[in-house]
């Protein structure tokens, strides 16, 4: 899988590359740019997408910034700098770890007295953010698997994989996990509308992995589940509260609901990082409202008739009640015990 | 409401005239044909659906051949026109008004032996097959919107207004009816992937008759009710057994999932018709399968990568346990009492 971490985004001396996700599954279309703006506009644009990899973005980003800074006028470095942060903290509203990651980059800059180290520092800091998210990747594959039965039907919700984390994903690097310890599973895949990154994104994952796997809609998750042929049901999140309600791409909820009525087990998959200890519950996660054309319109062709009203909620909330246990690479918890990941490990 | 009608299918002497749905919302396209082959492509493609509209539409077609044959061999006519019923027939092979109105079609070529004089009873009988539907669909608006609370939030899935009917619709009649009676409600209309029968036709039907509504994601339903912004649920179906059980949209059945779960009544609305007395459960409900392509190209491009596997069933059985009552032209009824429907009324 290493070919898809590097694919999916990479520092290189003069640039980042990053794949432009919005393309998928047509096209492979790497940007390279040394612009921290472009990134600024793929990550409002999905071009990068997914909690973790968001975080590691802006991360790289705030580091072309001040390669760019220190060309011109060092004297303000510090305050540019911090400032590039606050844009990308004003890019998406939901997914924690963006914020998380700028707090270690704006660490970076205040204990970075001279402006001459801070290209250096500051790309240390981002390659260390994305190495240690592939870490973690790996760990909550390795403890998600061992819950995975046997031959189970897995249906997961958009994308969690390598094109949306620094690793081998959350909620897919659990399938990955239980695939290459031979538990013989099948996915099954919500397409994931409006952006269909579970038709797009993980199909395309699933078949390079050589993961079996189907394709449904969104709404035929729940007589899948009714038929027998799902035995467990597994997403990310994209910021959990303390109490364990979390957040996640829009439908994740209904698909909750659907298995706690047939039974099914029901887990959310991410890295501590996605935790936000500020919050107590799932009523305070801000929710990205995005923008009606993307329910009205498709390949730039009207799908609803001009002027319709349109309510486009990315993410819902998944309370902690239907959530039977989180995966984090600490292990997988009840959500009632979240809390205690506020301490670092030993 | 008589504009709709007309534009949705309409007899002339010399063809019959009908909208093209899948051109909607961006055209309304008009198509002209004397030709009954043309409507068999017609519902095979879902040019001509819902329930009693293809139910309808098949009549005219036999109408349409009966036209045809009587000017070549009238020899043969009787077994020409069987032969049509059975090729209708085999266009879709869930919604069971499609047989009801065939069988009567095949009564009336029973019962006239003279060649000349089927062309004229079978527009007799295919015109009445229509009025009939208009009058059920009144019927069922009226019956259906008392027990819509004033200023309520409604949700449905899939179109069942005058595109998928004789007259003002199944549930959408409903909608109207407690529209036009001042009930101040707001509709949110699922999308209904994978071919966007709620964002292209409901939508459309909704804001003709300006009914206040707002456009989702069919994943979007679960938080919406969570929200506290739905009182009520109300879907066609497409084939009720005599238990209660309805086939209807795939999805329709994760929404009654999710109104169970949030406390909300949901509703079917269809009319006698749709009733199949000769199935016991809906476990014996055929289930159509449709074409891969439909979840994996949208506008002539890929949404998902070549080769993957899909699971495209078009309709989905909701159980009537899950079904607060069932609205026919005879009034609403627990789906337990579906089987006294059997019995004309007096």
């Amino acid at each position: 899988m290493a070919e898809s971490r590097l694919s999916t985004i990479a520092l290189t001396p003069k640039a980042l590359r990053f794949l432009d996700q919005t393309c998928l599954p047509t096209e492979e279309t790497i940007v390279e740019t040394a612009d921290y703006r472009v990134l600024l506009e793929a990550i409002r644009s999905l071009r990068l997408r997914g909690a973790p990899l968001i975080g590691i973005s802006a991360a790289y980003g705030v580091t072309l910034a001040a390669r760019e800074a220190i060309l011109s006028s060092s004297a303000t470095i510090h305050e540019t700098l911090f400032s590039v942060c606050d844009q990308f903290a004003a890019t998406r509203p939901t997914a924690v770890n963006l914020f998380w990651a700028l707090a270690r980059m704006r660490s970076v800059i205040d204990a970075t007295p001279d402006a001459q180290n801070l290209p250096a520092a500051l790309e240390a800091e981002a390659l260390a953010i994305h190495e240690d998210d592939a870490m973690r990747c790996s760990a909550i594959g390795r403890h998600g698997a061992e819950m995975i039965p046997s031959g189970a039907g897995v249906i997961t919700h958009c994308n969690t994989g390598a094109l949306a984390t620094g690793g081998d994903g959350t909620a897919f690097s659990v399938l990955l996990a239980a695939h290459r310890a031979g538990k013989n599973i099948h996915v099954y895949a919500d397409e994931t509308r409006p952006l269909l990154q579970g038709a797009r994104l993980t199909m395309w994952e699933l078949q390079r992995a050589g993961i079996p796997s189907t394709l449904i809609t969104d709404s035929t998750a729940a007589m899948l589940m009714r038929s027998g042929r799902v035995q467990v049901a597994i997403t990310g999140a994209d910021r959990i509260a303390v109490n364990g309600d979390s957040a996640n791409k829009i439908g994740t909820y209904g698909l909750a609901v659907a298995a706690r009525h047939h039974g099914i087990p029901f887990y959310i998959a991410a890295p501590v990082s996605t935790i936000d200890f500020a919050i107590i519950s799932g009523r305070d996660i801000p929710i990205e409202q995005r923008a009606a054309a993307e329910l009205t319109e498709w390949g730039g062709r009207r799908i609803a008739p001009p002027g319709v009203a349109c309510y486009t909620p990315a993410f819902d909330v998944t309370p902690s009640d239907l959530i039977t246990g989180i995966i984090t690479e600490r292990g997988i918890c009840a959500p009632s015990e979240i809390a205690t990941l506020s301490t670092p490990r030993s």
